[in-house]
């Protein structure tokens, strides 16, 4: 068992340090939320008054934060990770945010003698909450198998993908195909609609062949019935459409569909769904077909 | 049993005919190749020396035809299927054309007492070969009722999704939604690969979560080895795509994501790869991004 | 001066007509309408009660339709063109359609004898009514030449661009640009105004600089004003939207830009705007960002 | 005639520094380049060591630099420009940056006493050689007219176009719109070359029609003899569609023809033409339709 120290005890973070916590590891928590520091403490866990406090003699510190922004502050602020976490540790970070990023924290983290991990999740707060995400992770081997005693307490499934970053890139194309495939099933639907079609049993024949997903299987009976309770909120697909553009442009790669995707989910959220499930991309396909009148 | 006479003895028709004489049917073909007739000959069916010849006497008139204007010439020519088929007459229109083709046809052709159905397949030459294609019926319940010994001879599944042109529109929503996966799939693996990110393993995560697609299944593992055997030639792909379009516009609805599918559909036929497995569309999100050089 | 059969006396036709009996042109006109041919008479025209009778005795047939189906039946009905002209009649078809159609009329029209120019025009109704059209030709040189009588008459600018469908091809190219000018400014105008610019001021930079065109000139104004009386409307334009993609599949070429003009163009007449000026496709702009509320 | 400090005397920077030189100011110039710093002095200029020793006694700070990066060093170091600038001093960042930065720099600078205007500039190296800069301003009325003898210095025209931040956000949207303009012209003559067309005859049309933009006028040759030495480089181009994206993220709006046209300019650096001038949109539009072959 390890002491961790874990930063961001949010939706996704506070049932993961619990999980860790259940699973036997001594966990520090710390979270800017009050409320959050007590639901670790209610759950086993203790908590820092700060990151260097929460990094003080940890084995591993696990990160989940919101965006680049606040793990470049955890990261490398004075009371930062880099600047308080001794050699050797294993620094995880479950943040979904852009490659380059994860890239530099690694790097400078090395420079510091820290293994540094990106890993990414999918799969929500029921995921995080079930301790069954997907985990996408970046980094070298040996650390990757360090880790998987933590990924087996928060997740189901987790895969090394390749080198720092690689991670951040997976989820990225992962969000790509998602937020795509909702775009393409939502004007498949708005066509057959438009036409006079029996959409549902449309759907149904679609979901039967090569036209067969994920999504068709366990949303089109809701895009269908138009409910849009999230499941996975418009606001942070689109948050993930501006890593997917970063990560193409970081890569030096064009993404047509994607930057196409990543605007009718900014539209989305222009148009006031941003709390709405990301199937809600049906609601812009109705729109511009005037269908939503 | 039924007397039928089928019209179009292609990759497609050729082995349809066949399965209807096999379920036995009284089939009476035509087709401009000889070899076609030969084939069905062999296979224990009539030949006629016309369309109006195929059609004299039958009870069921089927067709299997390229594209609209050769439609349009069987169905409304001096010898085709309306002026030379009985009133009562089941007409079985298995081409993948426009909604708008297959309307007038049913408008026309019920005018002179005719019973129409388009009813455009999914599945291929080999689903055809395999007698399981998926088939998308437009028209009345009554006549799909009637025509159900034709489409179990041939199909796997048949649904009856709408009024006349239906078939077409949910074949048209399926091409879509089949295109646009893998365009997606195909800017997902240039992302990777330039990121130097491990795109099977990366697939892989892609393909146990909500990013999860037939195409994802049955052609990762292909497009990766860039094995782009057909299949389904992009010509064929390119040729649904306009239809696509076609339905759109007559639908009045607008189809972003469909539209540029189409454009890089088109792409991979401008650069030559016309005849290869729609999966090439690979070929051209890497050129695109420089990575085929 | 010249016997010339005109077929087709609408909104452009009508005026187009009158210039050329204002010419010294002996003119026989036919249309549907009954006004129409009253107008023409008052302007010191003949009537005919069909196509065959204005073509009979004509050294040029003129014609001024609304879209392929008409110019199809004009052209190759048994009443039509090709079966009435008389060998050498010279063929000036002013409509805008496919150039794939106009190929076909030439081909066909040069089989009886007979010199076929495309000669689609842009100018709108004030420049048909002005006699300042611009026409773009496809044809041969020498025919070029003999048109050019006809083409003073009602045009300011008249030029040949290229073989038979090559004035359809630029007249193409040309709509492409301009719907492209108009969602380009669109988009301009919606980010300038969300972000709390000036947009008029910042209009005025860009109108001064290599964003500077045609549209932003003549049109900004009106567009920041939101009034969007036509001018040119939308629902013609997006019937020459779908010309552009027929020439480009035609031609064999990818034209993703076009296609999402397109697109937004299909959206602005979806959403009810069709019959407004296409710089109405700053209302589908707008709608995008949810600032129509 | 004022005491200025500048930073950044690269290609563009160093020309207008000379200019302030030229009409009287009193010049102290930085860039980490020693010949930068010698064109300066050669010039008339004085030179820094740094940023802070530049901006003592500074009662103008004119910056221009590449990026976002550069921009915040400079500001917000500790040798920066807002740790060092008196009080009351006027800084003009010429930069084409976000507009987030630019009104980061606002905010903070005022925090501090500062006058911050955000000024980018068009026209290129041979605008600012010529001092012919067309200056787009973000900031107050009363600071832009106090900084209108530096912007006659180096600029022909130069506009108020809203608060902090609207300089960039205009930059922006005249580079979606050049771009945009670019990409279309492009597809027009794909368009035209393929089927046939004279390009050349055809352009001259749509150059005296509702489609004429500066981009017809003094591109269309050399584009059509597919000369594109720069000019305009497309990596920079490039660089500022990802300041449009992120100003379009910023100001919640959706852009995506903005989006399509950054995909084709990220295609044509990828491509390798990222040195060459940003007509090479042509280069790309080629190659999707095959004819670069």
């Amino acid at each position: 068992m390890s002491t961790i120290g874990f930063i961001g005890l949010g939706i996704m973070g506070s049932p993961m340090a619990g999980h860790l916590v259940g699973a036997g590891h001594d966990v520090t928590g710390f979270d800017l939320s009050e409320d959050a520091l007590a639901r670790l403490r209610a759950a086993g866990g203790n908590t820092a008054g700060g990151v260097a406090e929460a990094v003080a003699g940890a084995e591993v510190v696990a990160t989940m934060l919101p965006a680049d922004p606040q793990v470049e502050a955890v990261m490398f602020g004075e009371d930062g990770v880099l600047a308080n976490a001794e050699p050797g540790v294993l620094v995880i970070d479950f943040s979904t945010i852009t490659p380059q990023t994860s890239r530099k924290v690694a790097r400078e983290g090395a420079a510091r003698g820290l293994r540094v991990l990106d890993a990414p999740v999918s799969g929500g707060e029921k995921g995080a909450v079930d301790a069954v995400l997907s985990i996408m992770v970046g980094g070298s081997r040996e650390d990757f198998d360090a880790a998987a005693p933590v990924f087996a307490a928060v997740g189901k499934t987790y895969e090394l993908v390749g080198p720092a970053g690689a991670g951040q890139v997976v989820k990225a194309a992962n969000q790509l195909v998602v937020g795509g495939t909702y775009a393409l099933v939502a004007e498949a639907i708005v066509l057959m609609e438009a036409a006079g079609v029996d959409a549902a049993a449309g759907l149904d024949v679609l979901a039967g062949g090569l036209a067969a997903s994920r999504v068709l299987d366990i949303k089109r009976a809701s895009m269908l019935a138009r409910d849009f309770r999230p499941g996975f909120r418009v606001d942070l697909h689109h948050k993930d459409m501006g890593i997917v553009l970063d990560a193409a442009r970081g890569a030096g790669v064009a993404v047509p569909m994607g930057a196409l995707v990543a605007q009718l989910i900014a539209s989305a959220r222009a148009q006031g769904h941003g709390g709405l499930d990301h199937s809600a991309l049906l609601k812009v396909a109705e729109n511009l077909s005037g269908r939503d009148r």
